[in-house]
Order: C-alpha cells, then structure tokens, then sequence
C-alpha cells in the first residue's frame, strides 16, 4: 500500500491526540458514529444505482405493500411528510413507481412499483444484502441478535 | 390518560398495517431508528439550554482540549468543515467560547470556554448523564458494554 499522503497522516495524528472527554461512554455518541459509518457503507454499496438508504426503504415498503399511500410510508418510515413527497417524486421521474387511484378515497392516490421499479428493488436487495454480510463480517449470527434485540430496547427506552 | 385524538389513533392503525418487508432484518434501518429515537430524547433532555446533540459533543471537546483549532475538532467528531464553523459561531454568539491566538501558529486560533462556556458544559453532562439513564434503563450494565462493543465491531467493519 501507498504511504499515506502528508494531510491523511495529519489527521490521524490530530484525531488520536483528541480527547474525546465522556462521548465514547454515551451510547448515543457511539450510535451515531456507527450509524454514519454504516450509512456511508451502504450509500457506496447502492452507488451503482444511485440509491440512498431512505429511497431503498421507501421502494421496500411501496414494493411490499402496493397501492399503499405516502402518509402510511411517511408514519411508517418515520419520514417528514416534505421529504417524503420529494423522495417519491424523485423515484417517480426514474420511471420506478406510478400513481393509482384508490378506491373508495377520491381524495387519495396509492404508490405501486411499475416493473422497471420491481426490477431495481431486486438488484438493490441484492446489493444490501451483500452490504449486510460485510459490516456484520465481525460479528456471529448470536451477536447480531443480540445487537438487534439491545437496540429495540434503548429504542423503547427513548420514546 | 386521555383518549389519543383521531389522528394519533388513525397514525398508530396505518403504522400497524404496513408491512416493513425485510428492513427490520438490516442492521442498518435498525440502527438508524434508534440513532433518531435517542436523539429526540436527548433534544429534549437539553431543550432548557437550547442545545443540540452535535453542539453538546463540540462543548465536551472543547472543554477535554482547551486551545484545539477546529480542524482537529472536525477530524475527530467526522463534522464537516462548513457545519462545524456554523456551530463555533453560533455558540461563541452565546459567550460559551472565545478564541485565541495559538503560540508558533499565527494562521490558526485555538478555542477554550469560558466560565460561563463551562458552567452551561457542567450543566450539559448532568443532563445528559440523566439521559442515558433513562435510554439505558431497559439495558443492564453489562448488555450496554456488550452493546457498545457490538457497536465498534460494526463500526470497523464499516469502514
């Protein structure tokens, strides 16, 4: 491998000669920074598509509930209504999801993938999929239970 | 407790109804909702001093390294630059930090508290201790460590 280049090694130095003070003992801090760290995984991972995490879940939840409205994904997700609306424009104008009336609710229009959109869910399962054996690469299938039942705790907890 | 109003009860029915498809087996959708949920309750835990997650880790580190330019802050919190500079502002406008010469290093300035900068940091890790005693309290001492270990390996297989 390379040397690294002098500003790559000035912030190695700068960031191990940082006090972190009481942050790495909250487990909000180290939340956060493993979030970050998986999303930036992910968003290269998706790159090929030019997919972000939050439009793969919307597609996920459109492709497993079809005719569902953008208020049901919005509640679902945990999405704000706005960013909502711009993210399902977005995957609309790529031809991935179309617009159909729903019956009984005149008011309303449901979200179905169209079959471009079924055929990028599948490729970007993959993609995640394969995304999901690397970052759990360290741990076992026990640990990653284990992970995912202390996080709906701390979840529970905060809400 | 009173009835929930139409809306709340409306909410809770769609997000029951709505099938998440395989996003609750990513670690990362997992993670992410946690990471939200924390952080909510940690703006509120702070909301009486008006301060936020990002800006409460930026007090800490300045309060553990008095002098450190913003360039070593930005390296070892992963905030980018322009975002970090927005921050430094807003909380030298409160009075919370001042500026000063670095000696041998006459393009760069150091940043330390000032009293009233640490009596509100004093503040801050009270609150904030709190905080993770609520969000941890469904968690014993030992899950939390096994957690955050969990965490770091994620963490690194990440990146």
């Amino acid at each position: 491998m390379a040397r690294p280049s002098k500003p790559a090694r000035r912030t190695a130095r700068n960031a191990a000669a940082v006090d972190l003070g009481t942050l790495p003992q909250h487990i909000g801090y180290v939340l956060r920074r493993t979030q970050v760290a998986i999303f930036q995984h992910i968003i290269r991972a998706m790159a090929s598509l030019d997919v972000r995490p939050g439009q793969f879940s919307v597609l996920t939840v459109i492709g497993a509930n079809p005719g569902i409205k953008q208020t049901a994904i919005s509640e679902a997700l945990g999405i704000r209504r706005a960013n909502l609306v711009a993210m399902v424009n977005e995957i609309e104008g790529r031809g991935w999801v179309r617009r159909a009336a729903i019956a009984g609710d005149r008011r309303a229009q449901g979200l179905r993938l169209t079959g471009k959109g079924r055929a990028a869910l599948t490729r970007l399962k993959a993609l995640a999929a394969a995304h999901e054996r690397t970052v759990t690469r360290l741990i076992s299938a026990r640990e990653k239970s284990s992970l995912m039942r202390l996080l709906r705790r701390i979840d529970e907890a905060s809400t």
